[in-house]
């Protein structure tokens, strides 16, 4: 195929008559974004059951009116365009709304992940400028923390859900609560001489190359670095998933995917788009998930594979079959093919999806090819663990050799690195120039994954460019390895690492999270591994316990690469 | 709810920390081009089933190779970026080829509706400046005409497709054939040496608002008018059609609708968008129809009311009911709701859209409500006649006082013109900033359509402005009487505008072709309205006989009222 030149390099010609007179204006041309979705589905819909949170029911119409009513509240307290408003709550109303009425006038949201220490809270809000936090209740503690570590502390407004747990709940902390604001903006929206002066903040989006939010990267060592998202890229990537996924306006998306990660991988968008029913859930509980399921007859879900793996693992008394299968995307890591089998059998329909932080969540997706559904489920279930094909809203996605910038052999063999390229990936990195032109070299954005391409186009992730190991000169995967531990019926979760080996440079080095009630020692697992693995790839090492994990689901290799050195 | 300040009046701030350095690049940003979605379709499913005509089958991969090879032959034969490429074709694989070689090399696509005369042909060739015309065997003695009347005759390129009918094949005119000019164009792209030459013709989308197609208003009167849409909203509007219409890689998509009428509402892109089957059709006849349906298993299909009515009123040998419903768009007027109850009977699931050629084909759909299932199979086929609500990827649609541009009260009676705005809106009428300026005052695009909007928000279109009857002070809907003729068991097609009365100033005139076998006089037609319509806006006369049509199937209105004026 031949390539393309980038759009930026390629030479202006000539006007010709298609281009005379012929200006963008106000009938036909608006920037992209994606607070237009809730905008229209209360124009044409507002009836629809938009949000549900345990007794708590919103039409389309309120969630609008709530956003709007937040957006006027923050921008007469002096939020205005450009400005970042932080929030750190789980998957409540109070979540969507924000993702609405921050945007709404101009500002730029910042999710924080929950499960952030102290002292990193005050690290972000203090990178990102933030004017106003927004917080639950449940994490008022941390807040107040992180508030006498900032230099210039900001004000705090209390979200305060009558669905936090007892134990969970600290005392109010900030100035206000969610509910007074709310009531503040709509004071500010029922009175007419104020008509003009709300029509002014609600019209700051001029431009769909503005930020629409900010999201930090995990980030495993060091500080974390703040993606800058657009609302051009976030429109798009939320009508590629809601096409990917199929979202319409009868679906019931349960919200078991953290909405602070990639603003909930764009579906915080892509269900209003869709007019569907977002189905809030402050943890992710598989008791209290199956029960959502039956209740709201639940379509849709994400999560990470660790999600999968504790629904499927689930005991058989809170397991309940939904009536008809129910959609369910994974990413973030591979999904092991026992959990797409043991999913399967539960009734769940699980798409692979992939991508990162800096892609808006899903960049790729694992679509099932004809002849698939006549493989068996154990084979199928190795090529729906590819990651794919790039989105609709894309415009690449490629293994390439990262020197070169060539794309390799599409062998399913040469490792290379994915670079992916489109109108879905960040405006770059916040203050932080040098890692967005490292990450942007050559005009792809690189992942920093490696992996290969098959002759059928599908790409397959081997690993993270830090996670390979190399025993003596040879690539080992750990995701193979993985692959091959989960596989062993005792096995609930594995991640593999290298141990540095004075021989071997490095050696597989596997930590195992045996399934209640059953058993199994290291001999037995490097056994089964040797059933499928080459000898240099078995672990050398295992060790037993609970795998540490980030507040996404993912599986802290770095502090298992501790161990494994200093073991 | 309150209203948006128009984007371009919008006031611009100081940048913030979200603007500094995180400009658009090669990784982050690509225009938004249709192009794409056949790109990306070879790329990661080539050998998907993608073009189907007659005996010719042709998987992504080809029709990609095959767009390609057009672009590069065009462009080795001078055509830039800017410059027109005519087509006159029914609806066949070269025509599809042509929407998306055409714009790769960011030359502009000028779809002929094949029913015009030689000397509006050549009025065309010359307003929008078109250097080649790939015209259709069929229409090669118009084509010879239209040369002729020419004064600077412009190269034509015959297409050579062996389903044409011997009856309709002419002899070839032209400088060469398609197949040919597709030769030429493959040994450019396997010639390495022409590799970056190559490269560079496939690069000249710069901007997502260049112009992609250009096409002509069926102009009732005086000459057509040309509209000019952008890639930006060809993109859009097809991702529009394609969610509205679920349309996936599992449809079969059969070309009813002509692919020169909006670009077959950017269904061309759509389809392709979704990787899913075009079937091709040379003419809309219901026994090849019904036979093409059951030999692919078609899933969607476009058409005008005309269309739906010859498939309704089929004979009942050659009508076959699918395995499944048929989901079937409809548009370009009100389908009259007995036409969707008879679809309905036979297996086809109507959707109602609206737009126009300034609109990239359809800006709205009819959306059934929650409640509209349990109501009668009448009153639920006069809510989906409705035109509903705004597609997904536009802005807003509303019924406003046109001298004041203030919404009108959503009552379902007051009535307003239909204005419509975003971002699939054409940049304009070519060569006509009086026109453009005219169609876009105030900030939304004028359709001309006069309507009410319902206190649900649903849009009704009640007349063309210019059809709309005025007797005795009263406003006459010619819809409504001709919704109300159409319920006459015999009538197969009825058409109702004004007749000048000296004391009424007008009265409704009905034309009424009336279904083989059937019979029906003047009186009982009258008496038929009688029971629906209030006594002014009974039909005073009637006139029998076949109703005169444009090409895409829209009745002749002007030459009905000239008729009722003279009769």
């Amino acid at each position: 195929m031949i390539d393309q030149i980038p759009y930026h390099r390629r030479k202006r010609v000539p006007m010709s008559i298609f281009n005379q007179d012929l200006p963008t204006q106000a009938a036909n041309y608006e920037p992209l974004s994606p607070v237009s979705f809730l905008r229209r589905a209360a124009a044409i819909r507002p009836d629809q059951l938009a949000v549900v949170h345990g007794t708590r029911r919103y039409t389309y119409r309120e969630f609008w009116q709530r956003s709007q009513a937040l957006g006027a509240a923050l921008a007469k307290r002096g939020v205005s365009k450009g400005d970042c408003v932080a929030i750190m709550a789980p998957n409540t109303p109070e979540m969507l709304e924000a993702h609405n009425g921050v945007p709404l006038i101009g500002a730029v949201l910042n999710s924080l992940n929950t499960r952030l220490d102290a002292n990193t809270v005050r690290f972000i809000l203090e990178h990102g400028n933030a004017k106003v936090l927004l917080a639950d209740r449940q994490y008022a503690l941390v807040v107040e923390e992180a508030m006498t570590l900032m230099e210039n502390p900001i004000p705090v407004i209390d979200i305060d859900d009558p669905m936090t747990p007892d134990e969970c709940m600290a005392a109010c902390i900030g100035e206000t609560v969610y509910e007074s604001l709310l009531n503040e903006g709509q004071a500010v929206l029922n009175d007419e001489t104020q008509a003009t002066w709300v029509a002014e903040q609600f019209s700051q989006v001029t431009d769909e190359w503005q930020a629409i939010s900010l999201l930090y990267t995990s980030g495993t060592t060091g500080n974390p670095k703040g993606c800058v998202y657009h609302h051009r890229g976030a429109y798009l990537n939320a009508i590629g998933n809601m096409s990917t996924m199929g979202v319409t306006h009868n679906s019931r998306y349960l919200w078991t995917l953290p909405m602070f990660h990639c603003d909930g991988w764009t579906f915080t968008w892509a269900v209003t788009a869709a007019m569907g029913t977002h189905v809030c859930l402050r943890s992710v509980d598989p008791e209290v998930i199956f029960g959502l399921i039956e209740q709201h007859d639940v379509t849709h879900m994400c999560g990470a594979p660790i999600v999968l793996n504790m629904l499927a693992n689930a005991p058989k008394k809170v397991q309940k079959r939904a009536q008809q299968p129910i959609e369910i995307a994974t990413g973030g890591a591979a999904p092991p093919s026992a959990v797409i089998e043991a999913m399967d059998a539960i009734g769940f329909n699980v798409t692979h999806l992939y991508g990162l932080t800096e892609t808006y969540g899903p960049a790729t997706v694992c679509i099932p090819q004809p002849d698939w559904p006549d493989l068996q489920l154990e084979a199928r279930s190795a090529r729906m663990a590819r990651q794919g094909v790039h989105y609709l809203t894309l415009d690449g996605a490629c293994i390439m050799n990262a020197d070169t910038m060539e794309p390799v052999q599409r062998d399913g063999e040469t490792l290379g690195e994915l670079m992916i390229r489109g109108n879905t990936i960040m405006k770059g990195y916040l203050k932080n120039t040098q890692a967005t032109d490292d990450a942007f070299a050559g005009g792809w954005f690189h992942t920093g994954d490696l992996g290969v391409q098959h002759p059928d186009g599908y790409i397959e992730i081997k690993d993270r460019s830090k996670d390979i190991i190399i025993s003596g000169g040879e690539n080992i995967s750990t995701l193979e390895v993985e692959e091959s531990l989960y596989r062993h019926p005792a096995v609930l979760e594995a991640a593999v690492v290298a141990k540095p080996n004075e021989k071997w440079g490095e050696t597989p080095c596997a930590f195992v999270d045996v399934k209640p009630g059953k058993k199994v020692t290291a001999q037995e697992l490097m056994d089964h591994c040797r059933k499928t693995l080459a000898g240099y790839k078995i672990p050398k090492h295992v060790e037993f316990g609970p795998l540490p994990k980030t507040s996404t689901g993912k599986i802290q290799k770095y502090l298992l690469r501790q161990l494994a050195k200093d073991g």
